[in-house]
């Protein structure tokens, strides 16, 4: 099954907000965003490596993570964690080393919408409008893709 | 000498920004707003005292302070550093705990102008455009009393 993920942008704001549903249970899904294990089974576009700087995915701890390319490129991730509420919340920060300067703010909530499924529902502020338009230029394939990922994880991993 | 605190908030944006200068390099104000017993100093209406929980200025550090009146009350913030880096830049997130679920990301620039005289702009971005006239609508008074606070504190402690 094929999940649909909606992406709202209204034009000249700072934010954007995207749902997503999967074939799992909150717990399961929020596992797989605060489990550093999991987190690196299907963050980052297929045939990369995600190497963990550090991760501590509680509220005031931090992240930190690289993503390896095949042909040796390499890409910086850090963050920190404002909020970890399992299983329904993360507030966290982002910021792309490639491009300094454009740390964003995300809201994740996570909800059981009943038959053993949830929705992700997703907030990112931005530092301008211009920073958010940027992201959503580049954003739409790596986030399905990163989702596509999920979705077998949480198939073959589901009572894990 | 009275510093004039400029706020520009553009009608229907997630952000407001400002900018405040100081009688003091940017190192000490820096300083004022990554030490615990500083910024103990200035931060809260006059009158109240402010009680550390947690305080690691540092990237991927965390921090949580309760502010208590003279009357009782007590109101709970708290937030994580997403990048604190010497002696001019410091991203954070903040959230007040009386309010819980409006998280801000705000960005503050210590910048010296000269004379031993510095600047800071800062910037907050919110959740929502709601969010940000809320807070817009309370914050005048009470940012003029911390920066007040801390004109004193560098006077004072030029030089320590």
């Amino acid at each position: 099954m094929t999940h649909q993920r909606t992406v709202t942008a209204h034009a000249g704001h700072q934010s954007l907000s995207f749902s997503r549903e999967f074939d799992a249970p909150a717990t399961l899904v929020f596992k797989a965003h605060t489990d550093a294990a999991r987190i690196a089974h299907w963050t980052g576009p297929r045939g990369t490596q995600m190497t963990m700087r550090e991760f501590d995915a509680r509220t005031g701890g931090s992240w930190s993570y690289v993503i390896s390319g095949e042909d040796g490129g390499e890409w910086g991730f850090h963050g920190s964690f404002h909020e970890v509420t399992a299983p329904s919340r993360i507030v966290q920060t982002f910021e792309f080393e490639g491009e300094p300067g454009h740390p964003t703010l995300e809201v994740l909530t996570f909800t059981d919408i009943g038959d053993s499924r949830s929705r992700i529902d997703g907030l990112s502020v931005f530092l301008s409008v211009e920073d958010r338009d940027a992201m959503l230029s580049g954003m739409d394939a790596g986030m399905d893709e990163n989702f596509e990922r999920l979705d077998e994880l949480l198939t073959t991993n589901a009572d894990a």
